[in-house]
């Protein structure tokens, strides 16, 4: 196997590179702020729910009363897996890994959606509510055949994040829960043209189907230099834990030896992710409320050490990993999460980019052998 | 619902932005040229084999007489499909389009892959070889499934296109045909950083596994714009015949309404597609072979209106439509032809995007709404 061993060439990572007007959200990187459709996070979070911040993320302006509630309704009645999914789900291999898991569900809704084959604008807009409704449900439906549960039907009484909780959990959350992990959503729900948005993109770009779309944004989510860093932050505390060592020493091991610490640093801001304090607010609270304050209190320790050390700063995954571990939510299942919210700013950029489409596909540069002739397999060597 | 209308950034299609080096093939849109690791597509067309080809694009240089039928037992030993998948790809609704049920089944091939969860290079080696081997036998079973019929298992002493046409007639192919799907095969192998490519280079670019990039890149290949447009090419050819009128006329009609003629143009060739004109000659002897030449006699008078009218050259897809129509192939399994070459050249992008790797994560220019202030949905109006 011949591998390039130079380094990649500057636009490898297409950093700077725009590929989109949007308007959609906006990523300031210096002064680190986020804001969709022209709100600020900070005011979305503590004000908005997920289901009115995905009808703004799609439709570009709040709704009002009346908008909201059959928002609020119509994915309600979307929660629900067709039959064929749901045996499919409850088949897959209880060790596979949820986010593969996800990968296939969303996949498979593209084999039995009423709009299959229509790449309109009405349809499309159709099975993206479709999705939004179903991805939680496809992951809780996961989870619980896995552990050797019965997939529970959604309640439609319950808000979305709530109805999450309740499919995972069995019990209806308490309302505190419930309401974190809509902020958390909420937070998560978009975020400019990161790696699963533009994967959805150029999936997009060839004119093929939001299935199709959303299927590859789930597999490049997968990624641990993505949405798989929230995991990897929850695993670092877990080692930490089980090593007994102080944080802080932890840490320095880590740098000492070249590791990447997940939860830190990020390709577009410059300075504190906006998102972080919010988490780490949640991370403390949570703590205070369980009375097991240990993955937060370790959180802080380790943030000062790479401060300190490194002057990074913590992004969305870093305190995303306690807020989750203190709602009770399993380790594998904290990047499904992240999917659970990102599908709202996917499906947005899917139909950004139908209405104003150019096939995405760059270039490669040659650097390899030239000119060589054929020789038959009996001749070679 | 608000879109953007005006005109995408120069840069939204990324055109001529190179994203990596690489060694595995040379794209010369200028001459008209396509080169795999040094060798020209038609000394491999006329010369080599798919399994050949192959163990080239993976490897980097041409295998020795005992490498080559190495490479081509472990092909052929890869071909079953394990029970769990088997069992689900039956199960799909028959009326599933076959590049959905074959994204949903590379994506359950990777809850039951022995290599699951180890992305290290020689497992995704080892899963590359796999997905190789097994994506014709998912096409087939597929298809054979959704006919009524029992899948078969794979043929081991039949090279890997015969071995293809077998699971999908249900008998051993005459050796020409199988030659010609053969060399189909080879052509359609690598083609630098298309759409398709690049998708499961973005996926692999956040360190996700190697199923999720290949699920990417068969998503992508989907779109009309891509891999779909052979499909697509059939489609007008069976509807010229239907309406009974000159081709030409057709066309000319199409070019009129401002319509798209599949199976012309090109992003990167700026002359001949090498690969139309092998695809050509296929087409006319097939044609004369069959005794049925209207398929190829249709396509050359197309041709020659395009050029005429518009300056346009054929790719590689005009003549796949009448050559595979010709194999007796149905109109929708041509784009998983394409994703049964097209694996070679996705694993070979994907092992060396994980060689030397950086996050591929561009930017969208924020055209939105400014400093917006939350009213609560009461005081909406």
């Amino acid at each position: 196997m011949t591998e390039t061993v130079a380094a990649p060439p500057k636009t490898a990572g297409l950093e700077g590179v725009v590929v989109a007007d949007s308007e959609i959200s906006y990523v300031d990187g210096q002064a680190g702020r986020l804001v969709y459709r022209g709100y600020s996070i900070e005011e979305l979070a503590e004000r908005s729910s997920f289901e009115e911040t995905t009808n703004l993320l799609l439709d570009g302006e709040l709704p009002d009363g009346r908008e909201l509630r059959e928002f609020q309704s119509e994915l309600a009645a979307q929660r629900e897996l067709d039959g064929e999914t749901l045996e499919a789900v409850r088949r897959f291999p209880p060790a596979a890994d949820p986010m593969s898991a996800l990968r296939t569900g969303v996949s498979l809704l593209g084999l039995t959606d009423p709009d299959r084959g229509d790449e309109g604008r009405e349809a499309t807009r159709r099975k993206g509510i479709r999705l939004i409704a179903r991805i939680p449900t496809l992951v809780a439906a996961f989870d619980r055949a896995r552990r050797g549960l019965e997939p529970l039907a959604p309640h439609g009484e319950l808000g979305h994040a709530a109805n999450f909780l309740y499919m995972l959990r069995g019990s209806e959350p308490d309302p505190e829960d419930a309401r974190v992990l809509d902020v958390c959503l909420v937070l998560h729900a978009e975020h400019g043209m990161n790696a699963s948005t533009f994967a959805a993109r150029v999936t997009t770009a060839t004119l093929s189907d939001i299935h199709s779309a959303i299927t590859s944004a789930v597999g490049t989510l997968k990624g641990p230099l993505h949405g798989g860093a929230n995991e990897a932050v929850m695993k670092m505390l877990r080692e930490i834990d089980r090593r007994g060592v102080e944080p802080a020493a932890h840490i320095r091991e880590m740098l000492a030896a070249g590791s990447k610490v997940m939860g830190f640093g990020h390709r577009v801001y410059k300075t504190m992710d906006p998102r972080a304090p919010i988490l780490r607010g949640f991370s403390r609270k949570l703590g205070e409320r369980t009375g097991d304050d240990r993955w937060y209190r370790m959180s802080e320790e380790i943030l000062t050490t790479m401060q300190r050390e490194k002057g990074i700063d913590p992004n969305v995954d870093f305190f995303s990993a306690s807020t989750y571990h203190a709602l009770g939510i399993p380790a594998d299942l904290f990047t499904p999460i992240f999917a659970i919210a990102r599908i709202s700013g996917w499906v947005a950029h899917v139909e950004a980019q139908y209405a104003n489409n150019r096939l995405i596909r760059p270039r490669a540069r040659y650097v390899g052998k030239r000119d060589l002739r054929y020789v038959p397999v009996g001749e070679r060597g």
